[in-house]
């Protein structure tokens, strides 16, 4: 089917028709769906009607390929003009297969198994039928309290927008239309969803324009640059209007600016929910505010359903905007071959084959590995020794709660739990169990058999944590320690003098007093998907080294949230040569800086940096400079160590931030190997939006770092001889 | 002086002359201070040579008449052309009879006493020789862990505006010419100081353009219309670049837009933080941007001082921005009447008469009374009968840190403390005393001590609170409890089961669990200021009825930070009566509320409201609705209730507050007696800046709210029959 193939099937189309494409419901509403007519709750005071379903475009949570096929066969028998349905949904991190949490992914840094996740998701879904994923989120995250935080990659602009182009490969690989191993990409939540005022989920988002285009459209854009085919908008305001029917968000940058030409969803119920924000009296105006916005799909509710056509008929909206609606609608399922096969990768056979697979489970195993951070390791308590005696204790030592929110239909039961997986590497008498206390509650016999367990051990590994639904969405916290049972299991477990081992199961940056000054050791493991168990094994017997870094920095404490490496200087910055000695920007109580870093993340070997150099001092525009360090692996494991770098502008025009991440190299080091790293400096790098937003850089002063994390670098200067970029 | 006398004065001005007008430096560098000589720290590394002194503007900070006039005759013997100096100092909160902080006004809601004591001020200033105020500051507050919530009057932006009003009147009085008894009024901080990123003093602050306009901007556009003289840049960025710097901010809104003519100064140092901020590489560049942005004063650095010359000769300032900066400064003395009467109203007789007076003290008292918020009240414990056997207990039992902050030259020991007034109420077997601890450490003893003299008390009377040292500049805290020791002892003194009466004095809304569950009655003193223990025994004998209303929320906990009262619902409000089950915008582990909501007070007698009416259902452009409500005072004691009316657009072009204050009403009821209130409402109180910055109202449906605060009121709805307000 071409451009003109479509517009003849748009030209056959009613109005009415035209609208149910635009309509996007929950399988039980449809024939054949396993769920048929089981619609309860919000869903049943839809005003709904057949006709509606019967043109409906798209279908929401559905898969499993008997399911899929089910629905799509009977509505190609029902459906006048033989439209097939898309089937969407939220294969976040895997969809059976489940991988690490996107936060723990992007304390990887490696970008290439992040690909390979998202096709194997794409893989396992598309066979059970599914057309379009919902990911990737890329919504940077600087607020710990928000549960949501576990859905994206971290607080770097940079690294977000490349894990975000690496997800949406993966998804869709080459070719969308032919390879029917793939999945359509919706990139999420447009805009700014992660600014969530409080950290507090839905709440209304107030930043600049200026910090909006800075840090938190990079990631979208990118993500389209990858050649995303569509977009979901946020629940948030931006600049005082809800994303869904914000015109200068959808119409005005996505689509005119930046050239989006895909299909654009709200998020679920989103468009109604303009009443309650307070920009429209009814679902009328809530329809005409988000279809003149540019939104093309409203998921789950049905303004546009009940109320686009009267607004066309009366003039308010023009047909023609329905029409470039519909006709996105039906390119997309043009680009995944609908209309020729509208079944697609769907398949019964194949599901059984591929779902699941054990090939997909080692990949999972392996990411998992490479997103555990090692945040501390004293007297290098880490790796452990076969022969020591284990007392596994803790909530999450025998826990199925291993794979996090938005976890696809992964089932827990299938994880691999911690005690299984040590069960495999240790004899029957060197693990020694004890449950210490659950996610919330301790009793004194368990307690007490804790501290029994642990006084027959070598040592201790507790496994602790937040169970699943204390983060994702809509489950935000006001206080991010570890529940204060946990928290006395901690202390009174590190008193026996015992060595600790701390493995933290979790979805946010914790607050981790209390914790890392009980524990010798402490792996943050995040939600570590169906893997956990055995990644966490492989790291602690160092059948792997740890290398995964902070891509979100961890908070001191709440009180000085939000903390992020890349802030800006202030004024009156804190331990500057000249500063004053009382009236500097801090706090009294707590330092600026947070626990554990940006980018930091230790290996059970060391690194150490030298020969740091720059090729020139002077950068022009046409030339680049060569930036080189040494690293030596000084330890007594081999290992990989990801070699950072990062720049600030030292004045612009506009106030920079204190490093921004440029670039970063993964590299493996045998027991005394050295080698030399390599970075190119270009002008390109060095631009930002200036006053009047154009995307641009300043003639001067720069510093470059590079070093083992964002706080730990080794710095020059340079100097750009002219400002390079576009002009407005 | 005129227009043309100025002019004839600017020509014969040199170059230098003219510069050096621009300087403001502190007393010490004066001939004739009783500092003279003493410069250390920064101030010596200042490269200021005799002649910028000879020639200077302004002098930061020096008061007494003794003093003033010395400085100002030694400088008028050598000054070429004879200029006199200005005199500015921070009167914030009074010169030497010191008022409650500025948030404890705004708790009064009284805008006639906050004149009174801004017109107190100035008195006792000016006498002394002090020609400025750097006051008010209006600076809108919403996170407590910002030590500068004291300076301000809250989170409400009519309500700033209305002190801030009243504040300028009150300082500069009717005739500034001729009535040597004021003082010029500089408001501060523009702009938006106190959306400081984290709470964290000087940090960035990054808010849209919209925000800055509805919420922040108001209250300095209102001390403006009320003829304020100066404006007082902030520390902090706006929209990416420092406000000192920010040609945005001053040139096109403050002086194009809003057509301020009046003098422009900076904040200590703020011209050249331009460098650490990151938008200036040295001090030449600093000097320049601050020029270009349209600052007139530097204060404390001399970037003007050094480079201004060699940038205007350079052809890279107009040197008719120097002049034009130069003619605002003269203006100002000339409109102080300083050329005539360089002394102005400075007189070492007046000064021991009038600085200091008791008539001026028992304003102070009146005031320190009406901004003691009752926040609980359980069983009537107060007001207290002279026959109760006491035990006042509590580090502020008998501390003199009762003026906090910014205090002018007001002196702690002359403070009337709690023990002392309550000493003046009580006969001595009345009042048993014991520390109980420290502000920041207990021991046994103390606690021991505390124990029993509470065991031998009918009531006890806890005074407990942050030392003035814990807010105000450069004093953020991450946790906004009360010293941990503190909370020990009113736990314990709780458990005795005898009443508590708790007071407290602090410089921030604070998280008050572990005081609230363990206090009968608490009282939030703020820092009270020179009559603060008189004021609170006047309190705490039912002399004076309560009846303060918080005018900053008091935070559930830090973790909910920020929490205010004219927030939006977002789309998923918590509680709405279609909302979801778990899908709703709150927190796991707290309510969304904070613990005292904006326009809480309790009094001792009690209010109940009947008859709301609105004298129409539509509202019409030129037309008003009359609300009227009916209060009763339904308790034994005679007080005064503040009624408060709040509304809300239920649906805007853009996403509109829950509720905003509109108007309030004190109005005064005997026991059984009741009174009808009346409100009036018109369209030009609903408008608000539009997509395109337009200053106007929407046609629609309006909510209107009357109340005792807040949280708590009676609402009506009414139509606005057609848009109204500016075009753009």
């Amino acid at each position: 089917m071409t451009t003109s193939t479509i517009h003849h099937l748009l030209n056959q189309m009613t109005v009415k028709e035209k609208i149910a494409q635009l309509l996007q419901l929950a399988g039980p509403f449809y024939k054949g769906s396993n769920q048929q007519g089981q619609i309860t709750g919000p869903m049943a005071d839809m005003p709904i009607t057949k006709d509606h379903i019967l043109n409906s475009g798209s279908v929401l949570g559905v898969s499993g390929a008997a399911e899929v096929i089910s629905i799509q066969q009977k509505h190609l028998e029902e459906n006048r003009l033989g439209i097939p349905l898309l089937f969407m949904a939220d294969i976040v991190h895997g969809y059976k297969t489940i991988f690490p949490v996107p936060l723990a992914i992007g304390c990887s840094w490696d970008l290439d198994l992040a690909k390979q996740s998202a096709e194997i998701a794409a893989k396992e879904a598309a066979v059970s039928g599914v057309h379009v994923s919902f990911a990737p989120m890329v919504d940077l995250v600087r607020d710990p309290r928000w549960g949501r935080v576990m859905e994206s990659t971290g607080e770097d602009p940079y690294l977000n927008s490349l894990f975000g182009q690496a997800f949406v490969k993966g998804f869709q690989k080459e070719d969308l239309t032919r390879d029917f191993e793939s999945v359509a990409s919706c990139v999420k939540h447009f805009a700014a969803y992660g600014a969530a005022e409080g950290g507090r989920d839905y709440n209304t988002v107030d930043i600049s324009e200026r910090q909006l285009r800075e840090s938190y459209l990079p990631a979208y854009k990118a993500a389209l640059d990858a050649g995303c085919e569509m977009v979901m908008t946020a629940f948030n305001t931006v600049d005082g209007i809800p994303a869904t029917g914000n015109k200068e968000l959808m119409r005005d940058l996505l689509r005119d600016e930046w050239g989006f030409d895909g299909v654009l969803i709200s998020d679920w119920g989103a468009v109604k929910e303009m009443i309650p924000h307070g920009v429209a009296e009814d679902e009328k105006e809530a329809a005409k505010k988000a279809i003149l916005a540019g939104l093309d799909i409203e998921m789950m509710t049905a303004c546009y359903a009940q109320h686009l056509e009267e607004l066309v008929e009366q003039g308010e909206v023009d047909l023609k905007l329905l029409d470039e609606a519909v006709i996105r609608i039906l390119t997309l399922k043009e680009k995944l071959d609908l209309f020729n096969h509208p079944y697609r990768g769907a398949s019964i056979e194949a599901e059984k084959e591929i779902v699941g697979h054990a090939d997909h489970r080692k990949i999972s195993r392996e990411l998992a590995a490479k997103s555990t951070v090692l945040l501390q390791n004293q007297n290098q308590t880490l790796p452990l020794d076969q022969n020591q005696k284990i007392a596994l204790i803790g909530p999450f030592a025998d826990s199925f709660d291993l794979l996090g929110p938005w976890a696809g239909v992964g089932v827990k039961e299938e994880a691999v739990t911690l005690e299984k997986a040590l069960k495999d590497h240790l004899s029957e008498d060197n693990l020694i169990r004890s449950q210490g206390c659950s996610i919330e509650k301790i009793t004194q016999s368990q307690l007490d058999e804790a501290l029994h367990a642990a006084s027959e051990a070598d040592v201790v590994v507790l496994a602790v944590g937040e169970s699943s639904s204390m983060s994702g969405e809509a489950n935000s916290r006001t206080n991010i320690q570890l529940p204060q049972a946990q928290l006395e299991l901690i202390e009174a477990v590190a008193k026996t003098g015992k060595p600790v081992v701390t493995i933290l199961f979790n979805g946010r940056p914790l607050d981790l007093h209390g914790v890392v000054e009980h524990s010798d050791a402490l792996l943050e493991a995040w939600f570590p998907g169906s893997e956990g168990g055995n990644a966490i094994a492989d790291l602690l017997y160092g059948k792997i080294n740890p290398s995964a870094k902070l891509s979100m920095s961890f908070p001191y404490n709440v009180g000085q949230v939000p903390v992020y490496y890349n802030h800006f200087n202030t004024g009156r910055p804190k331990g500057a040569p000249d500063a004053q000695e009382h009236y500097v920007s801090d706090y009294m109580d707590s330092p600026n800086a947070p626990l554990f870093p940006f980018g930091f993340g230790l290996s059970y070997t060391q690194f150490a940096y030298d020969q740091f150099e720059l090729s020139a001092e002077e950068l022009t525009l046409d030339a680049e400079i060569k930036a080189s360090i040494r690293v030596m692996n000084t330890g007594s494991y081999s290992g990989d160590e990801i070699v950072q770098l990062y720049i600030r502008d030292i004045s612009g025009e506009i106030v920079r931030p204190m490093k921004e991440l440029k670039d970063f190299v993964r590299i493996s080091l045998e027991p005394g190997e050295s080698k030399t790293v390599h970075f190119s400096i270009k002008e390109e790098q060095l631009r930002y939006h200036h006053k009047d937003l154009s995307f641009s850089s300043d003639a001067g002063k720069f510093e470059v770092f590079v070093g083992t994390n964002s706080q730990e670098n080794h710095s020059q200067f340079f100097t750009l001889t002219k400002k390079g970029g576009q002009k407005l």
